[in-house]
């Protein structure tokens, strides 16, 4: 393998300042949000500033075999974007631009945007982008889309994938491709954009993504309301959402409601089983017809309490409660993140299954879903700096996805396999499907240099 | 090449009946609805009964070196299912079964199920399968997914690719395998069922289908405003959909509305320029108040006459009469069918560019679009047992598709590439993708047997 003289050659050949071998800076590039422990240790951290920066360096590292590794903003949850040993960081934040072209209704933007700034960029137009991550604030476009992330409004408004109408895409010889474009519709060719989309810098370094842009939703309506448990939240969610498209439907167990409430002290009812999140953008008074609805569903389902506003600031207010839910555990101690999903008839027996799991291992599990869309967080709350916590969250994190698995859910529904989760792949995919998946790797990544060891195992 | 043989030897490795070599049926399957005079003659006739069985035809094709056109209801408009010499004609109409899960809210068809059946079954749950290109009631999903075809909702609801789950598909080993399933979100592993979607039988056969359903929209308001001209009514497009989400928004000019009077005689207005269809299926009072507020901007745009009908039996009548369009055509002569699309802002240029192209060639040239989307089709009329006529149809579709590249466009939006114009992919894609795309091609089918001449060039 080659030594630093390698990453003398690739300062050569960019603009200075690109290339970054203090290992102070470098440290804080080795890790994503999942805080895997087993990261490697990058050779440099290279900042381009453009496309042709990129192909500069994904051309650099072919001829010497280096390892390169995509990133965004760094807030993936599968350790997607962890350092492998000798690898080139590939951090795509200066690379940030967005234009709007409200005509067409599409924005432009660079890999490093962050979503909140497409968001705001497409607000000055009065137009809305959709895709709404929890991290909508600090994640990126490049990693939304290597992730093909959800959020709150999927229920809806559809993933990442949805918005994506174009892509340039570096590939693994540094040459540059636009894929699809500013077209609403186009079936000409095989849909490599979708292909790229998820595919979490497997296949090539994504350096520019259009996105479609929808005219602005009405105002919308919120409701909570509180359940004595999961399984009757769980049984009203699959009674909503067979007649009626609540445009946020979210799940928060009685451990992330605490959690919440820690943190902000707004007065959410503390002793529920569960709370649903249920908002309706429906236009005008459908709104509150669609939210009616909605509570009568609740209050048959045995509701206890039942909150409905149209204002939309109480609104955001609890949209913010329910995205706090990450960051307030965090502080409760170590975090494993699961992101498990299932067909949406299932969701009460997972949810019942990861109360089993958390008795068996003695853990809190705390739980928050993407509940319209059968997408769940189980969060395990563990001691890393205690080996035998350590080690009964991690048995935990594989019975998550054993049962996700016997529910014939996925291992991931937003975050990627990543690192964390390639081990369940195989599981998952089955030998014919990974072998496939194998097969298009290798077609695009003959030398196995992007982003190697996410969601395959090397 | 095999000959005969070949055949023999498929006919006892599948259930009698299945294998069909008698050239008078073999004749009603070599062309689609493309009418391509340049296909040509398949060895023999296959329908399967189940995955198995087209695992069997595969496996053989592959070790006998031959061609595998797989067909659906053959009502495709670009050629995707038109013979080559020497293939077999895999013809899935009789892998037919419809299966709705309503509590997980999918279908699960065979590749053959008609569109409308899938539509019917989702209905007799109360539920909705949103796509509807023109030929829903005669297509096929397999069909439909090979193409990622569109229709009149997709201006709201998306196109097929956006509602597969899960796709089964046997490669051009023989092996089967399950890409996605019934759940909503799933991000796990590589997007090949996305690769799929759109790929004309290139890549595998599909065998299964998994369609995400929703609940049944509110009935429809409808709308139809006359306008002077063309470019005035795509004008008012742009303008509607800046801020409005209607579900279906939808162009025709004089030259449709005329056949489609002579044929149906429903009294639409033959002097007009233009006419658009719209329609809300906006909730409860909002749908009157979107039909009220594109009515104040279709009068803003010189809108001679409108009327507006909260009738679904009328609005309903007014959807058939724009889906006759292209059979009113046909009655007139041959036809040449195009499907460009352009970036939204370009649409009256498209309009216009059509128009230039039909004088400068001495052609009717008719045009429909699906407006809100900018995926137009122009029609062109022509007589095929005139050489001079059918040369001056050939420029002219030549030069519609040119034009729409020059306005960013793409050459197809909805029908696919097929062999009529895989000639004007190299131009649409570019070099590099192109590359990329038969790289892609080459990985899943090295033999080449799989739909060959569709999509690219041999």
């Amino acid at each position: 393998m080659p030594g630093r003289d390698a990453v003398d050659v690739l300062a050569t050949l960019l603009p200075a300042g690109r290339v970054i071998t203090d290992p102070a800076i470098i440290e804080g590039y080795r890790y994503d949000r999942a805080r895997d422990a087993r990261v490697g240790r990058p050779r440099a951290v290279v900042r381009p500033a453009g496309t042709s920066e990129v192909q500069t360096v994904v051309r650099w590292a072919g001829r010497h075999g280096v390892p390169v590794i995509p990133r965004g903003a760094g807030t993936g949850l599968s350790g997607g974007a962890g350092a492998v040993d000798g690898c080139v960081m590939l951090t795509l934040e200066h690379m940030r631009a967005v234009a709007v072209d409200p005509d067409t209704r599409v924005a432009v933007a660079q890999p490093g945007a962050l979503n909140v700034e497409i968001k705001r960029a497409a607000a000055e137009h009065g137009l809305w982008y959709p895709p709404d991550p929890s991290s909508f604030e600090m994640s990126s476009i490049g990693g939304n889309v290597a992730t093909n992330a959800g959020g709150l409004c999927c229920v809806k408004y559809g993933v990442t994938g949805d918005y994506v109408l174009g892509l340039e895409v570096v590939l693994a010889d540094g040459t540059a491709v636009k894929l699809g474009g500013p077209r609403i519709k186009d079936t000409a060719g095989l849909s490599l954009m979708k292909l790229f989309v998820g595919s979490e810098g497997c296949l090539g370094v994504i350096t520019e993504v259009t996105v479609r842009l929808l005219p602005a939703p009405a105002p919308a309506s919120t409701l909570v309301a509180a359940f004595p448990d999961m399984i009757r939240a769980a049984d009203a969610v699959l009674a909503i959402t067979a007649g009626l498209r609540p445009s946020v439907l979210e799940l928060m167990d009685r451990t992330s409601v605490n959690a919440v409430e820690d943190k902000l002290g707004m007065g959410l009812d503390r002793e529920a089983g569960a709370l649903l999140l249920v908002c309706s953008d429906a236009p005008g008074p459908a709104s509150a017809a669609e939210i009616e609805a909605v509570a009568q569903i609740c209050t048959r389902h045995g509701a206890t309490e039942i909150h409905a506003t149209d204002d939309p600031a109480e609104g955001e207010a609890l949209a913010v409660a329910r995205r706090t839910v990450l960051p307030a555990l965090e502080q409760r101690g170590d975090l494993l993140l699961e992101d498990v999903g299932v067909p949406l008839p299932a969701l009460s027996a997972l949810v019942e299954g990861v109360a089993e799991i958390a008795e068996e291992y003695g853990l809190t599990i705390a739980l928050v879903a993407h509940a319209g869309d059968g997408n769940t967080h189980p969060m395990i709350v563990y001691d890393a700096g205690a080996p035998d916590s350590a080690a009964r969250a991690a048995l935990a994190f594989d019975a998550v996805m054993d049962l996700a698995l016997s529910l014939d859910g996925t291992i991931t529904g937003e975050h990627g396999v990543g690192r964390l989760k390639r081990g369940w792949l195989p599981a998952y995919l089955g030998p014919e499907v990974l072998a496939l998946n194998r097969r298009i790797k290798t077609a695009l990544d003959p030398q196995g240099l992007l982003n190697p060891g996410a969601v395959f195992e090397n």
